[in-house]
């Protein structure tokens, strides 16, 4: 026979378990192993397709910024996303997909200082191309090439950024974003509130520990900024520097305001009375606070937002979420597009609650982006959204960690019953047997080797978690039985062949 | 009250239906959308951002070959999603996630001619990328990455290749592959004949019509070709020949044999006799016949690969799945890197039997590739897999032509309730209602609006196929009753707020 069908009498006839990145399985893949992490050089062999003639080095490596997803990963991430994507649909949320890349141009003028991280795909003689640097920019292109003026939508792909990876912050080039948007003209904060309202209840769903969320507002900064006397023109880069405050104490953030920003020392001194001030529990006596302040209270466009924050925390309120969401001035958000209210939620340290291990979502307002695309998309010049965007390998991250930490096994498979062979050649009775299992519809697996050691299929199954297996044996076969075998147990009793399937359904339903 | 939450009188409550592409809603955007196909040159508006300041003459379109999925997209695409996987899991296949861009040294001299088409990155100083081509490849640099020697596994996800695009032959840039392949040195022929099953189930499953599977063998094919006569070092290009056969008559085939590549006729002639043979019923009888064929017969290469056809067409027959595959010697599939069997299916057209409409899957056994990553990847140097590749593009136009015909409403959300406010001043009311709805798991949905119009709140749950509607006016409130509308047939209830819940929780079973 044919290489591909020769036997190897000492291969397991089982699928290995995924082996853990850079651990070898056998003797030889350690010797080769030794010295290696993600990186192999190999001499490439030369030869008939699929290489070419004489040789080459190979690298076998992700691009930097980038991994795989092994089976485990995938099962965790798929947990992730459903749990995700049902709190979605709870909602009435429609999904839309987009391209990996867009015209560069689409992307122009974006991002800020950002802009440099884009990656940008070769001119091979056609469009020039970027890669997506986000969902939200694809999406304001969507409605205006499609001349959508409302939609409610959620969109879960990767984004990528050539920024700076690291694997121990969870920052990768090429990651997931999940977002949520509502777009459309409305007259009251129910549309901020729902995005609020879904971020809860998916962090509470997604159990991965304590959370807050803290909101503001775009216009309220800006009338902070302005009553307390900063010029117009710094209004963007001093916003940068509050928005350091989550990490950085206050006196380094006022040297870089004061010393790099050339920003007056007293009106910096003015803006730190603002940005400490956040609701405790109360957020109408907080915001009657704020509209009574002497320098706020003379700003009609931050009086407005008063307005808005104080209708946004009710409808909190009237959701039951108000435990988990405090107005904070001291939230900033990089505010390149944020034009209303702006969101964040961080995780809680497990000791000092004030203690943030750092923002795993965040959102806001933006009603001028889609009109940046097209002025006439509608009567207005604008479709005003908002949006949350959800920080999944942060998630991915901590699920990962929590469950190894409880030791729980995560199968990677549905397999309800495999079909083993006790002696040689029963490969056809197997196959058959198969059969009748998958129209029944159950999911059902077997070894591909001929004649499988009975060890090696019992394992099998206890590594993947399947329950039950079904013994194939000459003497079965003639009785017409079938031996079945509770994995956990490891009991066994004897099946007629007539009423399987029934009998497996019913012990499938008690085990569920 | 800002722009953002500013009334507008006429502008509806309820989220417009997904507009079909180039319709637009309404007296304005007709205007503009005269004259527009997916093109729309606009003056972009200069100011603050996310703008530069300054005008800029913005394209509004997805790149050349690509397109964006919409929600009814969405819904059909994740239903032919689902269909598949729930097919991959009953075989206990396990999945995997690689990034949409690898080195490209990785990628080269894999694809032959086609690696023209592959997209490259733009060298922005780092290491030099190339987006994912299929996703065999990045599986085979993954196996001799990480070691591992057995594994059964899909991958749906996108491919990337710079070709001519054609909407109407459903050939995109940017589309989907969903691959499941099986790794592993095993001794029979039964990892061969489960992608042969699972492809057979998931077009059943997916019901979009007759179809049918030819399978063939590269060593088969070699036999063949040097028992005819043909040069070895023409043996790839004959192949390519043979492989247009689906396509194009014998006659214009052997005019490019003869012709172009320089092929002796009398070869060519010889061919014929054997291209034009396949199995029809008893594929016993015809492996007999061809294990007999005086020039066949001659080759040991050729006998052993027809013991594996055997073994292969006899497994078919245990798994039920005979009447879908036949073994056709005028199979040749590019045969860039298979090694073994060969698979493709093909849809029937609707009329003549023969007629088919395409490919819209394809497969086969390629044991040399893993190792062509790495030599050292296990004591044989090789790591032998089999696999195949479903075209999705091709099952998602069948798919929306087969709703479209069949009028079939595709709902794209799975909200269960709406909550309507039959009066102005209701908003509080409605979002605490909405509120006890998610704590009970039900599906809710209301109007951003504060005051929305109950013939546009209707009509919203008409359009989304929402099945019943919670209407809140004062005086239900007072009476702590709540009247409830079944959308479909317009009856209304008053239900006691106290037994709410449950009385929904009912309804929703009743219309199940």
């Amino acid at each position: 026979m044919a290489d591909s069908v020769a036997i190897q009498g000492d291969q397991p006839a089982v699928k290995t378990p995924p082996p853990k990145k850079g651990k070898s399985k056998n003797k030889t893949e350690k010797e080769l192993s030794d010295g290696l992490n993600t990186m192999l050089v190999i001499d490439k062999e030369g030869g008939d397709a699929p290489t070419a003639a004489g040789s080459q080095k190979m690298v076998l490596k992700n691009p930097k910024g980038t991994r795989d997803f092994d089976q485990k990963q995938m099962a965790i991430r798929e947990k992730v996303f459903r749990t995700i994507i049902d709190c979605f649909e709870m909602h009435g949320a429609e999904t839309i997909d987009t391209p990996v890349f867009e015209l560069k141009e689409t992307l122009t003028n974006k991002y800020g200082e950002d802009s440099k991280l884009i990656y940008d795909l070769a001119d091979q003689g056609g469009e020039i191309l970027s890669l997506r640097y986000d969902l939200t920019v694809p999406f304001a292109r969507y409605l205006a090439m499609n001349k959508i003026s409302n939609i409610k939508r959620y969109h879960i792909g990767k984004v990528y950024r050539r920024d700076q990876p690291s694997t121990a912050r969870g920052r990768f080039r090429e990651f997931f974003q999940c977002d949520f948007d509502i777009a459309g003209q409305y007259d009251c904060m129910l549309s901020d509130a729902e995005c609020l309202l879904i971020l809860v209840q998916i962090l509470q769903k997604l159990d991965i520990g304590k959370f807050s969320v803290k909101v503001n507002h775009r216009q309220v900064l800006d009338a902070m900024m302005e009553v307390c006397g900063v010029e117009k023109d710094k209004f963007r880069t001093i916003c940068s520097s509050i928005d350091k405050l989550d990490k950085t104490p206050w006196d380094e953030v006022r040297a870089e305001m004061v010393g790099q920003k050339g920003l007056d020392p007293a009106v910096a001194d003015r803006i730190q009375t603002y940005v400490v001030m956040k609701s405790q529990g109360d957020a109408n006596a907080f915001i009657d606070q704020l509209r009574n302040d002497p320098l706020l209270s003379k700003s009609p466009t931050g009086l407005e937002a008063l307005d808005q924050m104080r209708q946004l925390m009710s409808l909190c309120g009237c959701y039951g979420i108000s435990e988990f969401v405090s107005f904070d001035l001291s939230l900033a958000r990089g505010l390149d597009y944020y034009t209303g209210t702006i969101f964040e939620a961080t995780l809680q340290g497990e000791g000092n609650a004030a203690e943030s291990v750092g923002s795993i979502a965040g959102g806001g307002r933006y009603d001028d982006l889609v009109g940046s695309f097209d002025p006439k998309v509608s009567r207005s010049g604008k479709i005003p959204c908002v949006g949350v965007s959800v920080g999944i390998e942060r998630i991915f991250a901590v699920m990962e960690a929590k469950l190894l930490k409880e030791k729980e096994k995560v199968r990677t498979t549905k397999t309800q019953v495999y079909v083993a062979s006790a002696q040689k050649n029963l490969m056809e009775e197997r196959a058959k047997l198969c059969r009748d299992l998958y129209l029944a519809g159950i999911k059902t697996e077997q070894s591909f080797k001929m004649n499988p050691k009975m060890l090696d299929q019992l394992q099998y199954c206890e590594s993947y978690g399947i329950p039950f297996a079904l013994v194939l044996g000459e003497s079965e076969i003639q009785n017409k039985v079938v031996k079945l075998r509770d994995i956990t147990t490891r009991a066994e009793e004897l099946i007629p062949r007539d009423s399987l399937i029934e009998t497996i359904r019913r012990k499938l339903q008690e085990t569920q």
